[in-house]
């Protein structure tokens, strides 16, 4: 069980008045606070460390590239990676993806094709969208059944044209969680690249990759106790083997000419230039953090978050929840209409009331449309909510319903 | 004049003992150190703002994008840019020089030339080797006349073949400083962009890039006191309104389709994805203390170093310093070699008396094959360092070449 008294004690920012009202911080799909202890882990890099890594042979810089390198097998870890060499540090997900849109560009032909589904996240459809309109390959979408993916639709528009299949592990607005070790095996089965973009499943579920059994997976940093700037590709060694960089500098070349160059191993192929190094030793910090907590402790909390806010918001008249409808299928991400109110104006009213959730698109425009909708508010939980978190929102939900239901 | 007993106290790090030895912190080219005040303004923007920015409409979004874009006016105010359309936050220097190569491929075609010079960072040169490989363009170098750019050998290479010139504004090896203003103007004379990579001139001198008249200006946060993962790419709003976007994602459009989307405006057209928000803010406050400073009164200070060690190092025997003899000259970072000695010896033993000094190719490896030699040592000098700095650097010098002389 997790002590959540304990973990809010860790959050400084929670503890904080906004509005006249005690601030209840549910948008955490979009990024999380962070922990005492990675902010600490930032601070004691800066004040006792700081120094470029991997060119210096001074001490700071040998502690440097020591921390910087502990980090990256913290993440092999905590994804259960089989090496070092298959964890490449990004600035987060948006540009793992990007790398591997790339990637697809060398691969794809015309004829080709990359499947992905209506709910993946813009970093999971333009990347894509821009390598198929440079190669002539055709960008193919599965689509939703029951507010979740419908694996039957996917299943069939896999074919031997499929190249790649590119899924959200879980949406950020449907909190839907797709099949991934399932699909990957089916991509696996027509010759197709798995991607997993994992930005909404690694900071909420014990993650392996090896029974996932995926090519690629992707994470934010920021996004799971981290600081903004740092993220995690994870791609199977004999694949990376293969790839290009992406970025060309310093530091992930061996020897460089006037004409050409030649490139490290991984996985210093990848990252060029002076690294995010302090970001990559506070995200070490951060999976500290969640794998002390416990991953399954975790996703079990949220669980039950999730199974005592939804029911209730299920029951405010003239609200819709966008997703599946079962509690025991959705993650801690729930978007909501009101009917009659604009999401922006609720999350305005709820603001009001020192509830931050966030409205818009969710950077899902084309789910958004598919659902008929322009906008949705949304509410997002962490390890830090509580139960009378879920109670200020849904008391806020009914406070603006009557705030507006008076007013116009 | 800098009172240095005073900045010294912002800077923890620098009062410890490495090797029994006060440290003497002499790799500022590769990273500087951190104030107070920017650790200060990281922690004071995880524990009171944390949110992710331009998306969200309650309290903390808000003053977090606010926050986010006020450090984007700083810069804008440090490098006198006409607008903030034209300051991209970038994960550093060598995102910025890998966008504009990007860029060069949408418009190089065979026969056209880029032309670098031989004193660039890998940064500066593998990104063009790519870009004219994928074009059939021509990679063309400017050399060196005494130990600095030989502009009347660059001059002789632009003709209205050149598309791109792309120049470090300060060598990181030879602490050349390269006239960029008066090339930016011959650049110009031949239709040719005038890129200028100030990862080595930002931090140490006062950058009006609309007098410079360059096309683009690059700088990393973290070799002027800001954290690791953070960058500015300048370039002229004309210009940056052809470009495309070189990552895609969330932020950074303005409609997205299931096979098309359109990009939002500048600046924000080039920034895909959740940014590295607290790293732009701790820029900023970077920026601020830098300010506070004084550009013009860094630079003079730090030249006031270069004057007191450089001709100390000078009448070392056995020791060769690159770049400029004329202190007047040269640049706070000094690349040397002493005869007879492996230059990662020389930083070992240097480490070993406190000074922290690096040794290697510094990420310039056509600049050290064209000086003959396969390494150097490089001691870089910043706000912080003290003349009885220089004297350490000299006397552990002097101590190397004794104790290698008599063991070997």
């Amino acid at each position: 069980m997790l002590d959540i008294k304990k973990i809010r004690q860790d959050f400084l920012i929670l503890d904080q008045i906004v509005n006249d009202e005690p601030l209840v911080y549910l948008d955490n799909a979009a990024t999380t606070q962070k922990p005492q202890q990675v902010l600490d882990a930032l601070n004691d890099y800066y004040h006792t460390t700081n120094a470029n890594v991997h060119r210096g042979v001074h001490t700071l810089a040998e502690r440097a590239t020591a921390a910087y390198e502990a980090s990256r097998e913290k993440v092999r870890s905590f994804i259960n990676a089989k090496s070092t060499k298959e964890v490449l540090f990004t600035r987060g997900t948006t540009t793992g993806l990007n790398w591997l849109a790339k990637f697809a560009e060398e691969i794809l032909q015309e004829g080709d094709e990359v499947l992905i589904s209506i709910m993946e996240h813009h970093s999971n459809i333009i990347p894509w969208q821009e390598a198929c309109r440079k190669t002539g390959a055709k960008l193919v979408y599965a689509y939703i059944k029951d507010g979740a993916l419908d694996v039957d639709d996917l299943r069939s528009k896999l074919s031997p044209k499929t190249k790649f299949v590119s899924l959200a592990h879980v949406s950020n607005v449907l909190g839907a969680i797709a099949p991934v070790k399932e699909i990957a095996e089916l991509a696996h089965g027509v010759g197709a690249y798995m991607v997993v973009d994992g930005a909404q499943s690694a900071p909420h579920m014990a993650i392996d990759v090896q029974d996932l059994d995926c090519d690629f997976y992707t994470l934010s940093g920021h996004k799971m106790l981290a600081p903004t700037g740092i993220g995690v590709l994870y791609g199977k060694e004999e694949i990376l083997n293969q790839m290009s960089p992406v970025e060309f500098g310093g530091e992930m070349i061996d020897f460089v000419y006037e004409q050409e160059a030649t490139w490290k191993e991984l996985p210093w192929k990848f990252e060029a230039g002076t690294p995010n190094i302090a970001g990559a030793i506070a995200l070490g910090a951060a999976l500290d953090y969640l794998t002390e907590l416990g991953m399954d402790q975790i996703h079990a909390y949220e669980q039950e978050l999730v199974n005592y806010v939804l029911p209730k918001l299920q029951a405010i008249e003239g609200l819709t929840v966008y997703g599946p409808q079962d509690p025991s299928q959705h993650a801690g991400v729930i978007a909501f209409n009101i009917d009659g109110l604009h999401p922006h104006d609720v999350a305005t009213a709820l603001d009001y009331e020192g509830v931050a959730v966030r409205a818009g698109h969710h950077c899902a425009q084309p789910l958004i449309n598919h659902l008929g909708i322009s906008s949705a508010a949304r509410a997002s939980f962490y390890i830090y909510n509580t139960k009378a978190d879920c109670d200020k929102l849904v008391d806020a939900i009914l406070k603006t319903k009557e705030f507006f239901n008076g007013t116009f």
